[in-house]
């Protein structure tokens, strides 16, 4: 893997970790300035200031009673000098505060862009498809 | 704009003329060997085959009675080297087989890589979020 795999690589782990351990401000740190958010919750689109908003992110975590895993499955990761993106599976798992256990597979597709040296995400995509048979429902339960 | 751009412009200019004319060759064409694609419909994932596949998007185009329209809106392009990737919302309209009158606005984003110096559709990511309220259901209604 050469250098700027690694560094998106790195850039994505240092997302996951602070996912799991609900930690705000490292979440929105690797973002970029202008990074737009299409997330699996609503609004249909996050601009920048809705993305870099600790509080959407923290009612978020406190709906969690435990760490919020996800594990990346077939990430792709393209580079081409200083713009890079990457696509793949992550499954979601973890204990709701109703109870709840989530074990959820989504898409998630980011973007990147190297600002002054260092690799920052532009935009992330995590969605679920659904059902198109009239009912309308978010497909939850897909696994790969 | 400079010239990638333009080409990048003009490579979802000519899926959007597809999809409008129901065209699944023409559709199909711009998209890379490798082409992985998170529809709008199930599955979670579309490999190489099936985003491939004619018949796939044939059975789909039979359920519209006008041309799929879809536009697109806020699209932001990033180019380097040989990779890009582009992000926005899509306005689709037209008019179903069943009279049902289609007008959703979604959540798109594609990646893109040249090979033996043409672009082509490597990645397409298409969505909308669900309800957490416990509806899960697909939000369908949301305008930007």
């Amino acid at each position: 893997m050469n250098d700027d795999k690694a560094q998106i690589h790195d850039l994505l782990e240092v997302f996951t970790r602070a996912l799991h351990q609900r930690d705000s401000a490292a979440a929105i740190a690797p973002l970029a300035e202008d990074a737009v958010v299409f997330d699996l919750a609503p609004p249909l689109r996050m601009g920048p200031e809705a993305s870099h908003d600790p509080a959407i992110l923290e009612a978020w975590f406190a709906t969690w009673t435990s760490p919020i895993a996800s594990r990346s499955h077939d990430l792709e990761v393209a580079v081409g000098g200083d713009v890079a993106y990457a696509y793949g599976l992550q499954h979601l798992t973890g204990t709701k505060a109703d109870g709840a256990v989530v074990d959820l597979w989504f898409r998630a597709t980011a973007c990147f862009r190297r600002d002054a040296g260092r690799w920052r995400i532009t935009h992330m995509h995590n969605s679920v498809p659904f059902a198109m048979d009239g009912s309308d429902r978010a497909l939850l339960d897909l696994t790969p």
